[in-house]
């Protein structure tokens, strides 16, 4: 697919009979985008009719490299054409030692990080989820801090340190266990980073259960593409330091190089506890998660933790052909850079041209704030028209964020942005 | 691979540096299998040093239709190589169409069952946190019944009604919400079904918070093959009904016609409210799961439970395939209750002939157990030395608990009970 | 007040209205004692206007030395006129020494029990709370095993393992950290003891969290005079004794010779590791509790619990009369056991003359059981009409409980059953 | 006792072998105050060796009108001897309807306050945990909203509100349901009131479990004599009626009159939902609580929350003496606010003449407050070797806390302020 051949039709009403029929109301993204996608390629995906849609969304970040990235389909295809084993749980094999070695050789050496991998569950809150019970059994501490809009996951561990009111409430029991802290600008810059949090710490009378961890992501994304700055996950990390509470950065939708580099938080220079990957990190958009943490905190016995898809050997592979051809040298990381400044430029122009319309991101994840929710949904809405995906996040949704593949084209880029501008143009004027 | 092809060489010692640097200390079966696998085939797994191994373990019970089964690996790449949409969160897709539908026409309508059907994630955990989840927005309850040795998952609100305590303590948390019951024959037949649960329920001073669900394994693999006869499930259903609680059968390990039938359940001629499914749903051994519910209790509001690799699509696609060719007809089922009889007549063989040695099980679970439980560990390190595959489990690891691919020919399963039957001789003469 | 004097008049109704406008619906004996009382003394109570009512109840067992006992009345008005200290936190005081050194010579010496002392403020309610957080201080557990029925109180820790639904649903979050077992004689001796508590402990995968005590009455009061067993104590002592988990024994309101000796526990032979103490034991009906544990176990840090009415002196002074007025010799003891005799005799003989009747007890705490639970409140109301108070008990109020002072004489025991026995007459007939 | 009779002696070391041996290692102000009290009057205390003790510490705030305060005494004496009923649960009597009739007279009616009364069991904690049941029942809602340095009580459910962690720590299960928010002047102004709270409450995505109530101290005694400003006060209440979340005031320890009016929260022109009185409402310090809430909260159902000693008549009888004796006019009030205004000016004083000296306070709660806590400590044993009782309070006991009597008389204030002055001009010397 080429934006030459992104010729929106006339469209036949798709048939969702079944899905009305059979799949549970919980179902979310299919109510915004009603098209049933077939095929995909790129940066594009092409529903049953014939339609391309630019993908600035890449399945919630799962796709840093593309659907059906070339290099990671010939890998896959062959693994699964010889036999390969599919599914190890966690038996050693093949197709993971690659991975760990490809793991250590690009990803932990270069950046002189000594962590142990744990493989929790093919999904970013099964990553969560450990590295909750590891924080918790290293510390003998039961609570947890975390900050406001925080996203990280939907099982009840993982929940419990979601900020958003309406999935907590799914729980259906009281989440505790976790205190928010305010997040990095939450109150405009005019009150000290830190002041609650390192107040509360510090007074033996505060009535907060002292915490075993602190989790973090470095920008919010679900939250609202909330950027934490570097100074400031710099002061986090200190303040855990001196008061021996684990550093957790969840960089399930920021690692891999989201933001640039391969870790998030190498912006910051810290070097967290505790890490979780998931997402992206098996690069063809195929389940696999990974917990890191530290060698000295790796006090797991044996099958603590457990769970029957560790081992989705075909997502090793995938995994491994992902990080040799994109992080064997800096061209990705800086190629993220120059495209997050194309679109940031593009967002700053919006933001001077209308009221009501700012900017924020880092990198490939850049968000157009408005002031009144219902225009993101509005500009969302008639994106999609045009034939480009893009979703909302923040509290009230009021951001349009923006999740592009890191492999995304120039031109794709150009083309995509200018249907944004015309929307927020018809939406704001 | 055939079972001449299976010559065990001489082998060197595999190359496992990288996993003892850098992989967690949690790992577990390939503690009790140190070699590195490379190739897998219907009920074989082969090890880089070329050695083959018979499979009576199918990946946790994930592979039901074996490893790599030619119909669904077609059907795979096919998707593959044709740029079918790979990740799709639950947007509609092709894919996942056809695997609705598929469910319906080779599932649910011919069980005249009316559910409908979430996407919760990937994995079995996933599975039942939405399944609690929805138990407990239903009936605005929080409390949850399980049973002792169940085995529901590793995430916070699986792992509370999970028995084992090794697994729970690594909670780090208390874990709460939930108290246990006596799973069937718990007491050998000494005390009437349900007393101590029906009395606790029916009296107001009992201190038993009033339950939302019960959860329950029609046979529990992980606690040790333990069998709940038709009548107890029934006697469990009617109880349930009366009292107004939610009945949710997991079925992750013993569907898709583990014991025979497609759910597990259906042998009883109950209707459970939720059954979640996971495992061997996917067909290939790829991450999938489902969590069904009757059609009324579908209150979920929009998002209210996500996760990103809930649009699995190529496990869509191997899902789908497998319903259809395994499914259309009562062939499977028929093989796996004469496959599953072939191996209680030699493990009730094996009783006969050894002191502390008992059998049980249904289908294609079936497991023997040892009055010692270092014997089950003996058995299966004998096993593995000659080439089978075979894990325990149990509270104590006292049982040796068979999970074949319920493809497995007749000769593979001859040929893996005799190294079983050697093996128990050696053990217990 | 005496017999002879207790002339029921025509009364008019009670002023009743500042309660009716002022005070909480949650109040309950006025509802079924609608007079307003007030004298009283040793066994009776006079309303307002005039009328006399024997007390079979005895402030919920609160009275056991009768209402304003001349002995200790004599000791507590001499006391306030002297200008004793009243109030005292935990300083130290005249008042407390005394008290102290007449619990160790008259309760603790002579039983050769070596525990330590704890004033955990004035409530029965405050001791089991105390109790809890002592034993899991020491153990390092959260966990709590209760009994069916069970009452320890309405603070949020002794609520959780209290058994009424009612109550505990009054506390507005769930409670948790305690499991419910089965009181002796729970099934009606069908089942053997502790086969259910002794089988989920020793399992590892039966999912109860390892408990860090247990706590029980002897008799349950509130719960419908249900009485243990002495071997069922013993073996319940045994379990935990084996198993390293601690034995509360909360003798609250079966604690102070109720039963006949001072502890309720003495009959079994055994020593639990916490008890306490409340109610009777101020002696004159003013709030004083006490909680006991081995000396061994008192590893509470100052402080660390507290609250402000734990130096009520003017009932440690009242509390130091009973005990050495009472307890120098086994009178009391003796007197308790042959009165109770009394009372079962005639409560045989209304469980021979009537169906559906039947009865249970020990010493002055005695229970005359309706199958229809409305008869019981029928014969209190009944008996009230009469001029006798008794209330019911049970999970559905189906026990007439009495409790009378244990110094009531024979020839008001005598008129008091007489009472009872019309009323059951007339109910039952 | 007087001042002149005040005349320290040589003194023997007191006889405190059975405290040692057979008292709990728990006890507390025992230690710093190694006396053993017999008598006490009005302002005073007597240890049994002869010695004066001035008294301002009242009983933690228990006893505002003196020791023995003779009025209430005559009341206390004539009831016992005509015995009046001691023990009555919540029975109707004579003696609860008088207290009744005057709360609502001397207390309610004249202050506009139209609430229901609750006798929630005798101690503050008990009044607690009701306010805090009451709100979780009326709202359908689990969590609390609790305030840095907050001290409520040692059961369970007042536990998890109260701050300090020591005390939180003896819980021994980790304490949830509740979140602190920073009290007023936490910041020291630098930060606007309620900046975070409120926010985190408008922010649907801030992870705060919505609130059923919030629970404060106007005057926080324990947590370092902490006064919240009106302004503060009056913002706190807008801010929960804006947002339906129910304003506890526990006034325990400041109300009766600790603070200048009867409520500590009058001066702030406010009316709580739930208001606590424990401590000085039953005059003589004798154990009595109250929960007191808006008539249209009264959801209790009957005996919902009970508890043995919610009828202590006695402390009826004093509390109703108490309030016809000072709350018949303001003379109490203004006595209060001048003498606080008395102390105010010495430590004022002593606050210019030594560095690291502070002080805060509201009417007669005042507090001297060093900057190094171990100097409060060594002024609170200089002025008990010179017969003066004073305690210090605060996250590092760094505040000495004076809490005389409301009845104090102008000489003895002066007599007890000359010690403190001196003993702090020893100190910071």
């Amino acid at each position: 697919m080429t934006i030459l051949e992104n010729k929106p039709e006339t469209t036949s009403k798709p048939d969702t009979a079944i899905f009305s029929h059979l799949e549970s109301e919980v179902r979310s993204y299919s109510r915004g985008w009603p098209a049933v996608f077939d095929k995909a390629s790129g940066s594009w995906l092409r529903s049953e009719d014939g339609k391309d849609y630019l993908d600035f969304f890449a399945g919630a970040g799962a796709l840093n490299y593309g659907h059906n990235n070339p290099v990671l389909k010939s890998a896959l295809v062959d693994y699964i054409m010889s036999d390969g084993v599919t599914h190890g749980l966690d038996m050693y094999t093949v197709a993971k030692r690659k991975l760990l070695e490809t793991f250590e050789s690009h990803v932990l050496a270069p950046r002189g990080l000594d962590y142990k991998v744990q493989f929790p569950g093919p999904t970013g809150t099964n990553a969560v989820e450990a590295a909750l019970k590891l924080a918790r059994k290293v510390t003998g501490r039961e609570s947890i801090i975390n900050f406001t809009n925080a996203f990280h996951g939907m099982t009840l561990g993982a929940l419990s340190v979601t900020g958003n009111s309406m999935k907590r409430a799914g729980a259906g029991i009281p989440l505790v266990h976790a205190t928010p802290m305010p997040f990095d600008n939450y109150f405009n810059g005019v009150t000290e980073d830190f002041q609650w949090f390192s107040r509360v710490l510090d007074d033996a009378g505060s009535g907060l259960n002292r915490p075993a961890a602190v989790i973090v992501e470095t920008v919010q994304g679900e939250g609202g593409v909330n950027v934490a700055r570097p100074e400031w996950l710099r002061a986090l990390a200190d303040l855990c330091k001196e008061r021996d509470i684990l550093l957790i950065v969840d960089d399930v939708q920021m690692g891999c190089g989201r933001t640039g580099p391969f870790f998030s938080f190498e912006i910051a220079g810290i070097t967290p506890d505790i890490v979780t990957l998931s997402k992206s990190i098996g690069g063809y958009g195929m389940p696999l998660a990974l917990t890191l943490f530290k060698r000295e905190l790796d006090v797991w016995g044996p099958g603590e933790h457990n769970g029957t898809f560790r081992g989705n050997n075909p997502a090793f592979v995938t995994a491994a052909a992902a990080l040799e051809h994109y992080w064997a040298d800096d061209k990705l990381e800086r190629d993220t850079l120059r495209k997050g400044e194309r679109i940031r430029q593009t967002f700053m122009n919006l933001s001077d041209m209308f009221d009501g319309v700012s900017t924020r991101g880092r990198g490939l994840v850049q968000g157009l704030v408005f002031d009144k929710p219902e225009d993101a949904d509005k500009v969302c809405a008639l994106a999609f028209e045009e034939g480009l995906l893009a979703e909302t996040s923040g509290p009230s949704d009021e951001v349009v964020k923006l999740l592009p593949p890191l492999t995304i084209t120039d031109d794709e880029l150009e083309f995509g942005l200018n249907i944004l501008a015309e929307a927020t143009a018809k939406v704001r004027s």
